[in-house]
């Protein structure tokens, strides 16, 4: 079954003790926790170690936190008390073949990658990884709309911003549910596409025309577009759910003068769903360690 | 379009305002607030009035809180800081033709009916009610299962006990939403039922056969149904939800003894949807009334 890998996991939230088991589990697997120590010793059968305990080039790949490296080398660990600290040295010394995965990139990361040749992989702006959290993504969606909403999903007025990844999943489920769901997108295609799902697809353009009987809006677009002119016409029931990524695409001020419930719901998936979303992270990791060789 | 109704609202929760603003609407009906000295007056075109500023024998229909009179003759009224009493000898003097709406009858209820042949409609047990009621009973259960789940319910293994009004529905709706559901009834036609619309049926007494890999218990049944020989066979991190009606069907005590999550989740639909949830009386109560004559 081939050679054994050394993986180190350095720090790291919730869902990665579920990433953890689920790579703990293969034998062909050798894990290295960093930044574990306030873990029950043994818990995967993997025990905590400190950071100068593993060699770096004798690893295949490296799992940071998804938050990745700060400007200080610095990690978020939440299951230890000690500041773990990555000195850019300890980059160099990896292995070419060795990848480093983070949730996401970040300066300090840029340049150790500029000046070491690292192999860094970004999770979360992977496409794969994407498609898989859009569903936990939508449930916790429809957790907030059933939270905060007066009305039943069932025969409320939905409309959705945006038919990617998760604008698709999102008009998906709250469709299974019973809503009304429009879709407002700017392609023709897609408003073709949102129709022959079952949705009625419209141009953004024509927001204004459909917001005064919405019940609840869900955008998905990572640019404004729900602005002073579409919150005026809304409902003061209406609530407003933004899924998109910082900034959003809603303005968020304007409706709460307005008197409307406004949410930026981020990270979703590891909040409403931290095992799944830790599933979904080895699932990609995993194929990407095994398909290397 | 008919005589004018004389209606009298006398307390209540949060789902009365839109049952009052459905009502308020309708030209044929006058109501009387009782109750609602607290809500900003005329909010519905329709302002509060004392007790003693109703006339009883001009009512053709009188709408109490949905928990009905207590011991004292005293209603809950959320709207209002005085505590309103209504006397043994008010409801003498209602007409015959009047409808004594209440969400459930009580032993003081019980009394009034019997002396005085009181038309009382205890709304909670009517049957198009709690079919009504089954929907925002479902999204109070799935919004509960997304908050103390770490999986998502999309692959999640569900369990639902009972195909009634409730657990039909409760079915439907998680598998919609991707869950894999098994349902445990105890009729053979049941269990042919459950199959016919793609859930897995079995019978009541081969539940452990299904606990093991079970991440999700929604019960409906009010009868003891999960007893500890089941929750012995649950995983430990099983969530368990209860919507049958007290005592339900769970030894909760146990359950939480062997450290599982288990929700006795009654009133959900006043809670996650307490305008759907006043719709609902306001549609039952306009047909009975626009019924009688």
């Amino acid at each position: 079954m081939g050679e054994i890998k050394q993986i180190a996991v350095i720090g790291g939230d919730a869902r990665y003790l579920e990433l953890i088991k689920k790579l703990a589990c293969q034998e062909t697997l050798k894990i290295n926790l960093v930044g574990y120590d306030q873990l029950d010793p043994g818990y995967f059968g993997v025990s905590a170690v400190d950071l100068n305990q593993v060699e770096p080039s004798q690893l295949d790949a490296v799992i940071l936190p998804i938050t990745g490296v700060n400007v200080n080398g610095e990690i978020s660990a939440v299951f230890s008390n000690q500041v773990v600290t990555i000195p850019e040295d300890w980059f160099s010394r990896l292995p070419n073949h060795c990848f480093v995965f983070t949730g996401i990139s970040t300066p300090y990361l840029d340049k150790v990658v500029k000046c070491h040749n690292i192999k860094l992989i970004p999770l979360m702006e992977r496409d794969d990884v994407a498609i898989y959290n859009a569903i936990p993504t939508a449930e916790g969606a429809i957790m907030l709309a059933i939270q905060h909403m007066k009305i039943t999903l069932h025969d409320a007025n939905v409309i959705v911003l945006g038919l990617g990844r998760v604008g698709l999943t999102v008009a998906d489920k709250f469709a299974k549910l019973g809503a009304e769901v429009a879709v407002g997108v700017r392609k023709a295609s897609d408003i073709a596409r949102a129709s022959t799902l079952g949705f009625t697809g419209f141009h953004l353009d024509q927001l204004t025309a459909y917001t005064e009987k919405c019940d609840l809006l869900i955008n998905t677009i990572p640019v404004l577009v729900v602005d002073k002119n579409e919150i005026n016409t809304l409902k003061t029931d209406a609530l407003l759910i933004d899924l998109a990524s910082k900034p959003g695409g809603i303005d968020f001020e304007y409706a709460n003068q307005r008197g409307l419930t406004s949410i930026h719901a981020l990270g979703l998936p590891a909040r409403v769903a931290p095992k799944t979303a830790g599933e979904i992270l080895a699932k990609v990791i995993d194929q990407l360690i095994n398909d290397s060789k």
